[in-house]
């Protein structure tokens, strides 16, 4: 099974891809999707620059580029948000809707989980630093090159989903053996 | 020209689509696209119901077929936000950035107005209520028959973005004399 995790930004979106066959995991790809603020964009009376939807027109391009690429499973997506300022809060919800609506077009399921659960997963402990999440989610895909601390966030995601989806897998067999 | 005005929320998203012709507005068609949250969807363990991206998946492709059918020329978002619980404003803006994508897959430039330069423009003053607002999209408007309070925001949005339009060809007439 294949499992795409998203870390959901407007200005870089993050993304992870791992195989899970059993308990072992490997790494497939990882990245980052961008999206700059216009360059010399000059706003119309109104301010309709029409910037923030181009933005989010690319992020959908690239993110929708890495599901046709890598034909996932399954996929999640970081629950997250920003307490401190209503208006970073929109913008990462906007960017959130791109992440949770492609995978949704591309006919998977999303999953959602908080950052602490997603900590919990990997490291141990719901209040680990991003130092350790990056070092956890290096011993649990040996070999891994990490686009940049939003991609090794999503990596994460995806070994929090599939550890999730196992269990559930386990708990769906062992309730079969119990009924039969 | 077509304009389409886009009212985002994540249960009830109105829009609204009028015709201009020099100074004449003229009502098009209104609606509200829902997305109910799921009903006997059993999460997973992990809580990866998928509902959220079900209800942004759902208003994409209703979204989608609104301007597939109307085909509008130019589209403007209202720039809300509510200041009072980060989640609520994270739900907004997941709805807002499907209301931005979707015109934008259509190659129009979407407009953006805060809803005090809407009420500005559409009532003539910032700080009007959502009664006033309601009259003189009606004035406006004659014979309306108007879906609901969001896509009743959604057509006040439209004139205020053909308003601003107008001004700026104005303004580029003006200046084209003004050079020849």
């Amino acid at each position: 099974m294949r499992v795409l995790g998203i870390d959901p930004g407007l200005r870089n979106l993050g993304w992870g891809i791992i195989d899970v066959a059993g308990s072992k995991l490997s790494h497939v790809a990882n990245g980052i999707c961008h999206s700059a603020p216009g360059v010399g964009l000059e706003g119309s009376p109104g301010g309709d620059s029409g910037d923030l939807a181009r933005r989010l027109l690319s992020l959908h391009a690239q993110l929708t580029d890495v599901l046709r690429q890598y034909a996932p499973d399954a996929a999640a997506v970081e629950n997250t948000f920003v307490n401190k300022d209503a208006v970073a809060t929109l913008k990462l919800g906007q960017a959130r809707g791109i992440a949770l609506l492609v995978p949704a077009q591309f006919g998977l399921t999303v999953g959602e989980y908080a950052p602490n659960a997603v900590k919990k997963t990997v490291v141990g402990v719901g209040h680990a630093d991003k130092g350790q999440v990056d070092h956890m989610v290096r011993v649990q895909l040996p070999g891994v090159k990490i686009a940049g601390p939003d991609a090794a966030d999503a990596l994460a995601i995806a070994i929090c989903h599939a550890h999730h989806l196992q269990s559930a897998g386990r708990l769906q067999a062992a309730m079969k053996r119990a009924v039969g």
